[in-house]
């Protein structure tokens, strides 16, 4: 066996790929596959090696690819479970092309895994290779080039949940087939036969050990008795639980389901800025958190309080603190509520997905605990997260109460502040959701918010906000940075004919002041950074008020932006409200609030 | 403006595109849609005709399609709705991708219509012409090329069906935008302002005058109380209904569900032959159908037993008669129970699609139909249909009894009645799915069928059928013709080395006997009839028996054949029962037999 020159990265390392899909492979079985179609062929050879590495499936010999695609999907049919092909590079994959189109258009779940030449060598002449990407187009339900094979636990189990979400989506409905392109290096010889170990990859199994690394619920639309049954069992074991909302369509009756089940369990309600949870009237009554992303920011902290169980609802949530503890110290149990299937997690550490709306799930959830007679769970953990977090924010508040200098964390709680209970406020990407997610406090007062969190670009702000205030359903103020308003420049002329009006305040740091917290700012101008990151401007943004007969109000304080907010901002026309802010005294301000925070929310 | 000179194809008729245009957009106010953002353009000026000429629809003028995507993205989100946008074509589409592109990710419904020129002006250097053909890749839940809109009732059902469709999957799980195409021909003034007549566009509408053409059951999994409410209303009022099943995966309990139904509906149960439903334990009790095709073949029948209400499950059955006849005279509601969205309604002719598991459904409104004290409905209408049906079989069975000649019809009900309980037959396009149709009797012994009718092709069906085989699942019988067995003739190899072994039973008439069933045939060597449909291969199948160690058996007549199938033809190995078929004297047999049976079925 070739062994691994330390200076060819284009070498593939057999141990590292025999274990990475001996993880893939025993998933596969685990979720129920037991057959495997494979024809001969070279650049496969590390997939049959593997397939056969797993006694649970079954590994045939089939010479014609065509053949073996519609063999699987008659096997499919009468057995009622997702087949594997395993084919090499080439015109092998095209063979599958007839099959693929019947188990399409007549959802049959396979799974085709087609090998491949690793990126280097595609288009360069090398043998055999065609291009493989998304070779069935609109005929499969997912496609995905899967990464080289490489060694370390988060990378198995990448392996293992791709497996796990591929057979659920060749299950899903409608049914049908899922492509996965490998792109494999030489040597391709297999590796010994693997002794899997899921025990040392990085999440804790206990009870599971034995079913799949990431459960899924079939597609039924409403989760059944018996996964329920299962939810319910796992909310009653688990003492240290939290809910984590990211963004969720703003749907009252939906915010009072999540808050009453989150209240019930004892489980802190982990509330992003747009889970629409932060604010409203379940809070008094809910353990919503708002100062979870300072306080994680504190290494200790995120130890001593990482959950052993978390209930993931809505679409991944802005905070990387969160993100970055959760890894740290992954849950035994990561419960991923789905309703659209889009697999927001990109941690890949969901132990199971369900696939139910959020307020149907949790009034659910909240019946069966209930019906089981248990009553609200009055715990240590979730008073020590609640403490925490109440530390944090009468820190905050001390802090900025008699604060006059503009920075950003105290002027977004002032716009937080000057809505209305009917009032929406369109949040821009960049610094002003961060900044909410940092420093929005709890309330009572109902708020509705909308982002761009889907793709997350800076673009288009001006004009989503424009037209959510032409849904006439109350003001809306946007609240974005200079950037984000120069970009979508264009929409202002929409926003100024509205007869419902539209408020922005933008926070002028003259430039991308996120930039100005990473780490690239270290590096100065060795790459760039005024000019390629920082991209200061200098524009007067005064003149875009004659321009759209707008209201322009420049505030040169934290009390003139307070006194802006407090005279009335609604109503016909265009008003433009211009925070100027220092960029790097914003950074340092910043941190030195999140310190704050931190080291209050900690000191208990 | 322009009238249209006769020799002029690719001119447009203004009057036919404005009401082809008022159609589509009647059907979008009426499905929902409030708000049209459109931005200028010549190209679209039909569509922007059309959309003014809705009063449901408010209609804003935005100069930027990059910032009218996102400005229809905030108001949706806002709102709650699908919102329109309106471009011409070129560039224009391409502006609008940056909001596609958020709309998907963040799962926002919109409906672009993008204006193109027609197909003959595309990549021939016209002005403003760019590819809009899935311009947006897999940014968007659907794309359509519409096409170039044309007067008649069945056109414009078409645009209200499309219409209807296209706002359900932009609402869809997961909700997203919808990409419609337009191809549009000069002169493109948009004609006077239209008059919308939906009673005279060819379906009886009555009391849903006012509502959507087609209402489309939200995406929750499970029909809402309110939506069974109105089926059961349906089905109350419905004294002639029919069940119609095409392909359904087999399970017993759904095929009880649908018949349980049925009977209590009083509606006769339509059962495809992939339905799974003609044969099984249900049969005694439910009013099973089986040679529905040869009835409806009689124009007069047709007619008289035309059914008020449809109750379609499964995808689209293999019978013409039964579109045609129904494509004839509409029924009133044609329910199409569509649990993976995939719209098999090739008519247009949907007036509800609930997205439901059709077992679930069936008992639901099976409960609900008991609960409202409701007894099994005993009408004429399905005593009529029953006895027709049962007129019919007694017919066939009296004429086929003593027939010693091979002919299709025959040997399929032979193969059927050779089936254990326990097997599944694999059946293959072209005539055999036919024949089984037409000719396969009601029974109570359960039966699997497979077939491909996803893309119906003539591929595969002997890899397929032994796949099914390898499944374990009891006996396997493929009943094939002759070109399918030689187009997949590799796939014997994979057959003879089943433990379970594969019987095949080739109905050999030496070429595509369908083809001698369809008008080409009297056009002769005109055509090149026999070289290029009729395809003689002259094969001698004989020698494919010591190549596959293969049983193989010819049977000279219908005796011989039922000889055969008595003996024992499970376990390990190949078999195959070659049954020679005369072409042209099995054409004028069918038709002898469909006319005997149609006429012994219309004489009450």
């Amino acid at each position: 066996m070739a062994t691994h020159p330390p200076d060819d990265g284009f070498e593939a390392r057999p141990d590292e790929v025999r274990d990475f899909l001996a993880a893939f492979f025993e998933e596969l079985a685990l979720s129920g596959v037991r057959e495997v179609c494979i024809s001969p062929g070279s650049r496969s050879t590390p997939l049959v090696v593997a397939a056969q590495g797993i006694s649970e499936l079954r590994c045939r010999p089939i010479l014609d690819e065509r053949s073996a695609g519609f063999f699987a999907l008659g096997l499919a049919r009468q057995s009622g479970r997702p087949v594997v092909l395993i084919c090499t590079s080439g015109t092998a994959a095209a063979n599958y092309w007839p099959a693929v189109v019947e188990a399409h258009t007549a959802r049959v779940p396979l799974l085709l895994l087609t090998a491949d030449r690793p990126p280097e060598l595609r288009d360069w002449g090398a043998g055999q290779t065609i291009d493989q990407l998304g070779l069935y187009g609109s005929y499969v339900r997912r496609f995905v080039e899967v990464p080289v094979p490489v060694g370390g636990a988060r990378a198995r189990g990448y392996a293992r949940t791709l497996a796990c979400r591929a057979v659920a989506e060749a299950r899903g409905r409608p049914a049908g087939p899922v492509h996965l392109n490998w792109p494999l290096r030489e040597p391709l010889d297999g590796g010994a036969q693997p002794t899997p170990a899921r025990e040392t990859e990085g999440r804790p199994l206990r009870g599971r050990s034995r079913g799949a690394w990431t459960t899924v619920s079939p597609p039924s639309g409403e989760p059944s008795a018996a996964e329920r049954a299962a939810l319910l069992e796992i909310a009653r074991q688990g003492e240290r639980g939290l809910v984590i909302c990211g963004p969720l369509p703003p749907d009252a009756e939906t915010s009072a389901a999540i808050a009453d089940l989150a209240r019930l369990l004892g489980w802190p309600l982990w509330a992003d800025p747009l889970s629409q949870l932060r604010r409203g009237p379940h809070v008094p009554t809910a353990p919503v958190l708002a100062h979870g992303d300072l306080l994680l920011r504190d290494a200790e902290f995120a130890e001593a309080w990482a959950p052993d169980v978390v209930l993931r609802i809505g679409d991944a949530p802005v905070s990387k603190a969160l993100r970055l503890a959760l890894e740290a110290r992954p849950p035994e149990h990561w419960i991923l509520v789905d309703p659209d299937r889009v697999w927001h997690d990109p941690s890949h550490l969901a132990s199971r997905v369900v696939v139910a709306d959020p307020g149907c799930l949790c009034r659910a959830l909240a019946e069966d605990w209930r019906e089981a007679g248990l009553s609200e769970r009055q715990g240590d953990y979730r008073a020590g997260w609640l403490a925490a977090d109440a530390r944090a924010a009468d820190a905050l508040e001390n802090a900025l109460a008699g604060e006059t200098e503009l920075y950003e964390p105290g002027a977004v709680r002032d716009v937080v502040r000057a809505l209305a209970p009917d009032a929406t406020l369109y949040v821009s990407n960049s610094m002003p959701i961060r900044d909410l997610d940092a420093f929005m406090p709890r309330g009572a007062r109902p708020l509705r918010l909308h982002g761009h969190r889907g793709a997350s670009g800076i673009d288009g702000l001006v004009s989503g906000a424009a037209g959510a205030a032409a849904a006439d359903c109350g003001p809306v103020l946007l609240l974005t940075g200079d950037l984000a308003l120069l970009h979508d420049v264009g929409g202002l002329r929409l926003a100024q004919s509205l007869p419902q009006g539209l408020t922005i305040v933008v926070l002028n740091n003259d430039g991308g002041g996120i930039f100005s917290f990473l780490p690239v700012a270290e590096r100065g101008e060795a790459v760039g950074f005024e000019t390629f990151f920082r991209t200061p401007h200098g524009l007067d943004l005064a003149h875009l008020g004659p321009l759209h007969d707008a209201e322009f109000t420049r505030v040169r304080d934290a009390d003139e932006l307070r006194e802006r907010l407090a005279r009335p901002w609604t109503g016909p026309g265009l008003r433009l409200i211009e925070v100027p802010v220092d960029r790097d005294g914003n950074v340092k301000h910043f941190r030195e609030l999140a310190a704050l925070a931190a080291s209050a929310g900690g000191a208990a």
